[in-house]
């Protein structure tokens, strides 16, 4: 999507720069928006453990490229045990991120097909590509399946905008370009129907405020900043025409996984006849496991997150970092909280919408045969 | 209640210091406790107007002591007109308030029943001292009703804490002495019975994490900042016993409107069948209105609010001011929302428990006769 009136990527490769990777340093916005060389799979292992990139499908892009550069490290000596080592790297970079394990396998199996290591590089870099360029689809799709459900709200209500409300970022920063949640939102922007779209915050990371806001911001996409606590509200008074967010993972049976406070967004438009839409591609979809609630650990994070906030000294217009709460208080920093599908008005999938069911999933993947 | 091992209320006279009033200034916490003298009628009405005190209870409380420093400043002159003149200015110090005008013209009729100036200073420095003592045993009252709902709690788990979610800071801060939602916690920390409170940080002003968590502190009393996104995850694991809120104003149905989040709160408590109570002194009960969402106008407040926060620098210790989002981004800020009686298990009033409907309200004040 646009930054400063230039289309961008999340991770790409420049012209005349076939050995090295660019990705944009996310731990810096919206305060600086930094594009970073990568020219090492170990530079890359660490820009994905720093958090320079995150988001599911952007990690799993970033180790593909991750792949590809510890080939180019590596075919000089044919050295397969440093090879091994960088895989591995890559690998422990982000544990629990399954895109990333299924994005080395893919290439580990790439690399398989020749023992000719020119030939392999050139077969690693074609797959890194290959894999961004289906994200980009995949999220290209969901935009073009949920685009509907917005036309027919302003084709009810064509003189004022429709509103939007979004939690956390699953936006085009979260995945190659696009986004889950706001491809839709894109979408409809670039067609010319109006939007606005309410920004939860998202506390305790912020990442609303920081990674949504400036993205849409960037492409001109009308919105505002909210509290997280502000929503229902906001739904009481007919503010919101519909929610759309993301979701790290979702059972078969439709319960979602998404960033801590996005059950509480979900209560609230169920309790204003809110449509509450999930935007997904569909390898988030959990094949094993059917009670969200009882079955989905919910990580545990650093209080730090949450006791502390970083921001531009409004005096002198330095970054700084502060603590902002009581010193000598615990804090509690629960990453995630799990949606039940009876709150979930329907699923936006690269193959289409459905319920948000066991039915509904298996009426758009009927073997479970999500990519 | 206990700070830093010493009783204190929020506002109060100190012995051989008949001419000043001592309050804390609130805008400094958690990061310094500072105890102000207040001197004049002007400064009373500062302190008021810059939220060094808060909450509709201590606002009433500092306002009849106002009077009364504008009745010391004026006797000798015998100035009616510059007395007039204060009075203005202590009701414009927060226009909205309902206490301070009550508290305001309570103390003028005291003032109406002789023309002796010394004797007037005399009667409105008792009735100031009368108005925060009452407040003190209207407090005190919600705590003795509302023990008994976590004593029964604690009978059927005797071997855990009881778990008390609050959101923002109904806490003693907020009036004179005790607090509101606070009172039966510290009733039942007194009393012995183990405590544990989830403490709402209440984005976008941080109330719950800056002074409810300090208070609960100081006086220790076991509990965790969570984000206000948190709340709902942690009832869906049984990690919630009973919620208990204040409020700004109570409708006579019931309806409850109190800091912006409550409802997101309360669907939640529904959701999970977790006991959820609203603690008020009746005063805070609107007898003319019937339907807070359709009736109750919600107060929006300046961006900056949301967009900045105060916290102390991890690298060097010094209090700083930073802007925590997109800084080119719109940001909205709504002070309340209402929570409709439906999600309201009961009201803990200075009269008793009851449920949160027009029936309720009537059992325990027959007439509209709150105070």
């Amino acid at each position: 999507m646009q930054v400063n009136g230039k289309a961008y990527r999340t991770i790409w490769q420049e012209k005349n720069e076939a050995e090295a990777v660019r990705i944009i340093d996310q731990r810096k916005l919206p305060f600086t928006f930094s594009v970073e060389r990568i020219q090492t799979a170990t530079e890359m292992a660490r820009a994905i453990q720093e958090m320079w990139v995150r988001g599911a499908p952007l990690i799993g892009a970033a180790a593909a490229f991750g792949m590809y550069l510890a080939c180019l490290e590596t075919a000089k000596e044919q050295d397969t045990d440093r090879l091994e080592r960088l895989t591995a790297t890559l690998l422990d970079s982000r544990p629990t991120a399954v895109n990333l394990r299924w994005a080395v396998e893919r290439q580990l199996t790439v690399l398989q097909q020749t023992d000719d290591w020119l030939k392999r590089c050139e077969l690693l870099g074609e797959e890194a590509r290959k894999i961004a360029d289906e994200d980009v689809e995949i999220c290209r799709q969901i935009g073009v399946n949920g685009l509907p459900l917005i036309e027919a709200i302003h084709v009810k209500q064509p003189e004022r905008p429709i509103n939007i409300l979004t939690h956390c970022n699953a936006g085009w920063l979260a995945t190659v370009d696009w986004g889950t949640a706001t491809s839709p939102i894109y979408h409809a922007h670039e067609k010319g129907i109006p939007v606005h779209v309410w920004v939860d915050e998202t506390r305790p990371r912020n990442q609303g405020a920081k990674l949504t806001a400036w993205e849409l911001q960037q492409h001109g996409v009308p919105h505002t900043i909210i509290a997280d606590n502000a929503g229902g509200h906001l739904m009481q008074h007919g503010q919101v025409d519909m929610c759309i967010v993301g979701t790290d993972r979702t059972t078969y049976t439709g319960d979602v996984c998404n960033k801590i406070g996005t059950y509480l967004k979900a209560l609230a438009a169920w309790d204003n006849k809110v449509p509450f839409y999930v935007a997904l591609p569909s390898p988030t979809i959990d094949w094993r496991i059917r009670d969200g609630v009882g079955e989905i650990p919910i990580e545990e994070r650093a209080a730090d997150e949450l006791t502390e906030a970083d921001g531009i000294d409004v005096a002198d217009g330095q970054l700084r970092r502060v603590h902002i709460m009581n010193t000598d208080s615990p804090a509690a920093n629960f990453a995630f909280d799990v949606t039940p599908a009876k709150y979930v008005t329907g699923l936006i999938t690269e193959k289409g919408v459905c319920s948000a069911s066991e039915e509904g999933i298996q009426s758009l993947f009927p073997q479970g045969d999500s990519q």
